[in-house]
């Protein structure tokens, strides 16, 4: 399992030393508050810092897909995310501009009812779909269990990411559920050791 | 009816020149690519170009709402964009800043289902709901009619926002529906004058 390390309401500075310090992680996100405080910059001042995994940015693309997809993916990002709850003429249009730049989308699932998550699972066969709840309702119970129901209940969704206020205590019910991307916001950025942090995520996700 | 003139796609220094041109705007809009591009920088940079009306960001904010609209309006914002089919958490903290701020919310009913806006409909007195038919889903014919339909089976809306390529032509009959709100975007700012092309707009909405 890939531990995804996440970025967030941070000044521009602290951003580029977490990145430093967090260089062996997977997947690093910017996430949506460096977007909307900084916009594309928040990635051109950090995209060039060393780093082996690869650089996400939270935009919550939900209308003009291609305008964002473009802009972003050509300032350099490697993952970007769409919300499933847009049109789908958005979710196609941004999976276009991926695979032409043969990149990666990751579909945020925040908001989505099962009828919707049923209509576009199978749609984005490289798309990553992530289970979200929102920040502003609050911290969910047995998030392993949703996994695992997620999985069975939609089998044809190869790659499934997860985020939500995860602690190194959820990572390995979370691995055995299949998830292949845990999403880590302050359980690694809000840590004295933020390095340490992330290498222990990344011990438990072995 | 009022004018909401939207900015959208072009550098800042262009969002500049355009929003002194479009002074005369009931309210200015800086759409969400010039957000997305440019973060607060968008609206630090422009707030203090001399006008009449209202800024408004469309921030399109789905997720970590007084984050954002806190962001945004101790920024200099006068209306900040939710997106309806946010968590129901989301849009009651986003209303619940708007009017500690004294200031206002648009909820942005991109991709809601009727049955969702019936969920919504009556809980923000203040905030103005807007009608938005996804630009990467093409035009919408017999926008006016639309608008209409709306204020009848949602009665408890008071105030109604359209955005959607929105030209000349439609303003008689949107006024006439009881539209508050004319979002206009290339109409205005595509036009070889658009200070001009503004003033036309206006007057067919008094």
């Amino acid at each position: 399992m890939k531990i995804q390390a996440a970025i967030d309401r941070v000044p521009l500075e602290k951003a580029v030393t977490l990145i430093e310090e967090l260089a062996a992680a997977d997947i690093i996100e910017l996430g949506t508050s460096l977007s909307k405080d900084f916009g594309l910059a928040c990635l051109v001042q950090t995209r060039g810092i060393p780093r082996v995994g690869q650089l996400l940015v939270d935009i919550k693309t939900i209308d003009e897909g291609e305008y964002e997809f473009r802009r972003y993916f050509e300032a350099g990002a490697d993952i970007l995310t769409v919300m499933g709850a847009g049109a789908k003429a958005t979710l196609d249009v941004c999976y276009q501009v991926a695979e032409e730049f043969g990149k990666e989308m990751l579909i945020d699932l925040l908001e989505c009812s099962e009828e919707r998550i049923a209509t576009i699972a199978g749609a984005y066969p490289n798309a990553i779909y992530g289970m979200h709840f929102a920040k502003d309702a609050g911290r969910v119970a047995d998030v392993a269990g949703q996994v695992a129901a997620f999985r069975q209940q939609f089998p044809e969704i190869q790659r499934v990411a997860l985020a939500g206020g995860l602690q190194l205590a959820d990572i390995p019910a979370l691995k055995a559920a299949g998830l292949e991307i845990a999403i880590v916001g302050s359980g690694i950025t809000g840590a004295e050791d933020p390095a340490q942090a992330l290498q222990n995520f990344m011990e438990e996700a072995q």
